[in-house]
């Protein structure tokens, strides 16, 4: 990790507001991803209270947290293929066009969980991603997330 | 919708604190879901904290909604299959075995989300569903998710 920033903390402002990573929105869950050589990392520790049933974690937070992470680590890449400093303008934006996510094993409620992320292949706009989600070292959740720069139509 | 009780207020109590869907869960979403048809539906109004950027929904939540709707409806199904009535003893309680979601058009924050499901296919302990989220006339989501009827070792 070569600085204290998140991928998320180099967004533009008006998009760190997303509930799932955004570093400004106070009910969120705060995603945050940094580069660990060629893949990407997160980590997070469910709430007591994101329960699928006693004792596992909520699949669709498995969904949010791969989700998040998954753009954030389309948009470091963009501008990791173009060789800039990320953040810098202009500045990338990606949405999700698709994700794909098979569960395992149940992901247990209490261990940190660890999100990883690679780029499997940029093609234009599109990105294409593979992602894990980990509790110890069991991989409770594969995915394969498309991620789609944002349309400037799109921005606020 | 031949009563007021959704599919989750037919789970057993245990299964009742999911943070998607869970009655009991008071910092969950609540998904409620119903026959109508063949197909089922849920409703559902996002905070305004639940987004992606300004006047869009947050990705994770649309597959967290399709998550819940769609292995609720998979529950619901097994016992119309059976000819028996919903939460009738043995109950049944399906988990995500997997979870396809195709984003389709960015969803607006503020119309109510109507999220329906549809079996596809019913294969022993596994169901194949198809779903989608729309906000208005517009389908922004579309989705397949397998649901697997839940292992006794993992009953609580």
């Amino acid at each position: 990790m070569s600085d204290n920033k998140s991928f998320q903390d180099h967004y533009p402002e008006i998009f760190q507001h997303c509930y799932g990573c955004g570093p400004l929105n106070e009910h969120g869950l705060h995603i945050r991803s940094f580069w660990d050589g060629e893949e990407s990392v997160a980590e997070f520790s469910p709430k007591e209270y994101h329960l699928a049933f006693p004792g596992y974690v909520y699949g669709g937070l498995i969904a949010s947290l791969i989700d998040c992470h998954s753009i954030g680590t389309a948009a470091a890449a963009a501008y990791r293929e173009e060789g800039r400093k990320i953040g810098s303008e202009p500045k990338f934006r990606y949405v999700t066009g698709s994700l794909q996510v098979d569960y395992k094993a149940p992901t247990p409620l209490g261990p940190k969980l660890v999100i990883r992320a690679r780029v499997e292949e940029i093609k234009g706009r599109k990105t294409v991603l593979t992602a894990s989600v980990s509790a110890g070292d069991t991989v409770t959740a594969t995915a394969r997330v498309i991620a789609v720069r944002m349309p400037d139509h799109l921005l606020p």
